[in-house]
């Protein structure tokens, strides 16, 4: 049995400082550099390091932790330079919801009223959906620019939308494969330090935080979501990326659309002005956001009634090879859920129709699987709306009609209807700056 | 961000058992036993076995997982079969101090008194010495018996103190070599069924832990000591292996000699009644505990009066391959540790010693390296004993010179001499059965 280890020559040894954070001391910012550098490199193992995620998710890390942590991640690779963009940048991050296409309306919005917006976003991974992916809907587009077409397009268009390359922050994809299969995924630090270490190495000099909460979020708890928040606004601040954070509701799918071109299909209404109110109210909360960071009054609900910020998605969708004219793919299997009774839809369950839509094909299990365009689910009545008997609630969509009753399974006790409207819930809880 | 994951097709899902356990629930018998099959198999990865050993670190086991996880790790291999040995069968297991070599002594002088002692053993890691590096300092000796031999010395000698092969509870085996490198030993369910996994698949009927506690043992407090030993026996006694424990005293290193030769030479002394007092105290007590769980009443000081503890021993050296009269290796280089000043020895810490004697050569830092048999520390003075200012204290041995700074350096502030002698303090701390 050991009991004392003799330590390395080079570096400091890796077990001692798992025990140090196992048995609630604080590791030194030099060694938290070593840890993650030689962690990148392979000379700490994995089953150390998931080792060590696990004593994270128990005893936490503390603030200058957190910062030596989030700082390795960012040095891991190569901070994005944003410096010959005219516009003042500024970015949104989602912990992501279910039909939140946010994103697809946001940056040309923002855009269209003088900000540039560089999203380095994600593929969809589970219940809650990528924007990349939704946008691969789109015939043509292209989400793999070059750093070089990045910033193009940031100072030509305005806004672009791309997967983040190989080199932004190598040690955090490295380490959110090790935490996926060991169930290290839910500590706040981790999380925190995972996303902001993406988003400053992305080289925004801003960013407004949308912080789900409900059931079809990452946190269920809105303690939990606020100390994300906090966690992040403070990270963010520390290294000079000025952040703020909505806590916005995810209980319901946001929208009426879950998939991948059925949501692009909604963004554009909204960015007609034709959209979901809720979408609305959530879309331009965060915009107002957005543009006060960077000191910019333009008021983005008239961006959208003058046709700006619709413009301005066209170009963002041409300019990364997409064709905005190109009809959507469908899928070509549907099947409707009725009202089992008539009254108030008192509830529709966000993470419900979230793993509907996943196993009808919009979602993926693997990271290596592909994703069906034309898959999903449509909310044919919502929250506070009144059916009848028989009425469709939910439309589902699918590529292989063996696709519906494992979605259907997940929708069973998610949709609740009763003889009284629930009570109005507001949409964007808290602001945290 | 995955929010839920799609439970695989065959068996449990890893990431849902390691999520259950880390959040504080309980894993189901049948869980356990596939988590242990599917890691032995390579079905589960390591880092997700060592971040599950991490949140079991934090969380415990109850009693039904222990068992369970026990019970896997004993049908991850074969179970020996020691029906044809006509004695009854008890051993004993140490979780290893400095100075203990209680085995060499405790295996024939049981066995002269009529049971048979079926000691599978392991080599020293760390600090502690192991039984069988101390052994092999016999010219000749061989550990690697095979389950025939070990039978045969058995049914005929009586005693017979081998490796484990590959097929005793191998699952231990993997598990933990992974705990040693992820910082995971520390946890008594994991600990207890390390132990008793080996002990039980080994096939003995009775077993007598003597767990150590001090300074220089795996457990410094004895509230974690008398947990530990609780969770032994408890697992011992409901796998039908009848089992007491003696929480023993590790402040000190026990007897005068640590390292290998150097304690085959004093076990040697004290099978000829001439040993050091807290030596034969401890390993009486042992002796006393195993005979009695067996059945035997006889006296074991008698059997090494008659000298017929020590013919057993020659017995069992010479069966497997050793030569009893063979001299013993020597380390060619000395050095003497002297007192600073005149006084009582207060204190000589037990890991210090351990350290130093390791440090010597006489312990190894990876389970690959090779030990020295001559190496190690002889203590010509023990607490409670007085010294003139500049008498020796420490005798340091190794084969090269350039050991012996480090040595010393292990020894800084392990030795403390006063005006007053130290209170005299029990070695036999408590029983536990």
């Amino acid at each position: 049995m050991t009991g004392v280890a003799e330590g390395g020559a080079a570096g400091p040894d890796i077990i001692d400082l798992i025990r140090a954070k196992r048995d609630g001391g604080q590791l030194a910012a030099r060694e938290i550099a070593w840890l993650i550098d030689a962690y990148t490199a392979g000379r700490v193992a994995d089953e150390q390091m998931s080792a060590l995620a696990m004593a994270v998710f128990f005893r936490g890390l503390s603030a200058p932790e957190l910062r030596a942590w989030t700082d390795a991640m960012v040095s891991s690779g190569r901070r994005t330079d944003l410096s010959e963009v005219p516009a003042p940048t500024v970015d949104k991050h989602s912990t992501g919801g279910v039909g939140d296409k946010v994103s697809l309306i946001l940056a040309p919005l923002v855009a269209s009223c003088g900000a540039a917006v560089p999203q380095l976003s994600g593929r969809g991974l589970g219940h809650t959906g990528g924007t990349l992916d939704k946008l691969e809907a789109i015939p043509g587009f292209r989400a793999g620019l070059s750093a070089r077409e990045f910033v193009t397009m940031l100072s030509t268009v305005g806004c672009a939308i791309s997967a983040a390359g190989a080199d932004l922050a190598p040690a955090d994809r490295k380490l959110y494969a090790l935490r996926d299969v060991t169930a290290t995924v839910e500590s706040i630090p981790l999380i925190a330090s995972s996303i902001m270490s993406k988003k400053i190495a992305e080289g925004t000099s801003a960013l407004v935080l949308d912080v789900k909460v409900g059931s079809g979020a990452f946190m269920r708890e809105i303690e939990r979501a606020r100390e994300l928040a906090e966690t992040m606004v403070r990270l963010g601040t520390e290294s000079g990326v000025r952040t703020v954070a909505l806590l916005t509701a995810m209980d319901t799918p946001l929208g009426r659309a879950a998939g991948n071109a059925v949501e692009v299909a909604e963004a554009v209404a909204a960015l007609h002005g034709e959209g979901p109110a809720d979408l609305s109210e959530v879309t331009l909360a965060l915009a107002r956001e957005m543009l006060s960071l960077v000191g910019i009054a333009a008021d983005p609900a008239v961006a959208i009634a003058n046709g700006r910020a619709y413009a301005k998605y066209r170009d963002m969708i041409a300019g990364q090879g997409g064709d905005p004219d190109a009809p959507l793919p469908v899928a070509p299997h549907s099947r409707v859920i009725q009202a089992a009774e008539a009254g108030f839809v008192r509830r529709l369950d966000a993470l419900a129709v979230g793993v509907a839509a996943w196993r009808l094909g919009a979602g993926r299990a693997r990271k290596e699987d592909p994703v069906s365009p034309g898959a999903g689910v449509i909310c044919l009545a919502k929250p506070g709306e009144q059916v009848e008997r028989g009425q469709p609630v939910l439309e589902l969509r699918a590529d292989e009609p063996a696709r519906f009753e494992r979605a259907e399974r997940a929708l069973d006790g998610g949709i609740e209807i009763g003889r009284e409207p629930p009570e109005p819930r507001p949409l964007v809880l808290e602001r945290i700056a």
